[in-house]
């Protein structure tokens, strides 16, 4: 490979690439998400994508939004998009937020590609909790503060629901996934095993775009907080002593694309 | 922001950004990291960050190599050296494997740089534990099979040695980093914690790379798997029975950069 270029796997026909979107900055798409999207013929995306990221994409858009507590396109039914699309010889980006195999239900769609012979690629993406996180200046580790980190969502299918006690002994940071709805009964789940109702919650709404908004609280008081952030932002709930470490740094820390900035984009070497 | 094409913030002499360079492939390096890396002066990074990823660097190198079992620079010297470079007037790059704020060390960087009133920004980056499960077929979450995941790694300072009991029944789907070492024995702590014996596993060495290999194995047996691995590699295990769906995905799954493919390059617009 010589230095300072990149080399990309073709996009053929009929193949379907499960492209994480990462966070909501542009920025943090990665080189192969954004070459899939400049060379795809359509892109079935979820409501939560930024429209300054869609706008990147060279192909024609469909939403297949799922969102909290609204009417979204089943599972089932995108499962067949995707197929019906590819026997068409498109070459196919399903689009999701964060990474598309961190809840992002990517599994499902590959199992039902591989089931129909159809051949798929996964681009992993930046997770929007380790990606919120860090850009807020949370680092989801740290020795001595936190050791390890669950992930854990506030959407379930039915039985599907986790266990929270052990989850609250079993990690020493937890980052909720869509907890918004719920977060009282989960911070109260949580404390029940075991968590300090004095715990430090951040709230990252919007993480990493122009509309973030960031909350901090604590685990007793993190269901009121939850409603009173926007009720159609992407929300995501750090939780632990980590979150602390944001005040020792905040100074410093630089955040935002501060713009204006030199433009750059992709282009054929 | 004008569709196809995308705004940077100006990384301004003094400043250090600590950047995640992805679990190996360039391809999986994100915009902000590219850019990054074309506009620093000085980029001090870690043994495990491939050649050609540091290929893509414009400024000098400098390797501040942390590899299991062998010599590195303290933490400490690295915080110097950092906090020398950016009051020197020097763009500074801190670039490290997967993600800063994962096992990275990051926020002991940042809270040094802080401490000195250095500007600094944060660019998230795949974790190595997501990018290279998921390029591999492995979605760390599925509905039914696994709820939730968590990350926790092999190495440890003196007393921060995690609570293996604790994490075996805390999360489903467990991703361990750097426990190649140690692997018997977080092994036999995790079934004595409760995880069966016949739990299956999957040992990712160099994922996303030319050089990957993929072994998978149980629980029982990942002591001894592990030590057949090879010795230089950076090794993730994946536990958990979501490594399973990689066998039903199997031979629908692309992977890997198909070469010979079009060279992109990211250029000022």
């Amino acid at each position: 490979m010589p230095p300072g270029s990149l080399r990309y796997p073709p996009f053929a026909p009929g193949e379907v690439w499960l492209v994480g979107a990462g966070p909501g900055d542009p920025g943090l798409l990665t080189l192969h998400a954004l070459h899939a999207l400049e060379q795809a013929d359509v892109v079935l995306h979820d409501a939560l994508v930024p429209a300054d990221i869609l706008a990147l994409a060279h192909g024609r858009l469909e939403s297949v939004g799922k969102r909290a507590g609204r009417v979204s396109t089943p599972q089932l039914k995108i499962n067949a998009r995707l197929i019906a699309l590819a026997r068409a010889g498109h070459r196919v980006v399903r689009l999701k937020g964060g990474d598309p195999f961190v809840f992002g239900r990517g599994g499902e769609e590959a199992l039902a590609l591989a089931a129909e012979g159809i051949a798929f690629r996964v681009i992993p993406g930046v997770s929007a909790g380790i990606g919120g996180a860090g850009a807020a200046g949370v680092p989801l580790t740290h020795r001595g503060v936190g050791r390890s980190v669950a992930f854990v969502t506030g959407q379930h299918g039915p039985g599907d629901e986790p266990d929270w006690a052990a989850l609250a002994c079993g990690a020493d940071t937890i980052v909720l996934y869509m907890g918004r709805l719920r977060m009282g009964d989960i911070a109260a789940a949580l404390i029940a095993g075991g968590r300090s109702p004095d715990e430090p919650v951040l709230f990252l709404a919007d993480a990493t775009t122009s509309a973030e908004q960031i909350a901090a609280t604590t685990l007793a008081h993190s269901g009121v907080a939850a409603a009173n952030l926007p009720a159609n932002a992407a929300v995501l709930a750090v939780i632990g002593a980590v979150t602390e470490l944001r005040g020792l740094v905040g100074a410093s820390l630089l955040s935002g694309p501060a713009l204006p900035a030199p433009a750059l984009s992709v282009r054929e070497a």
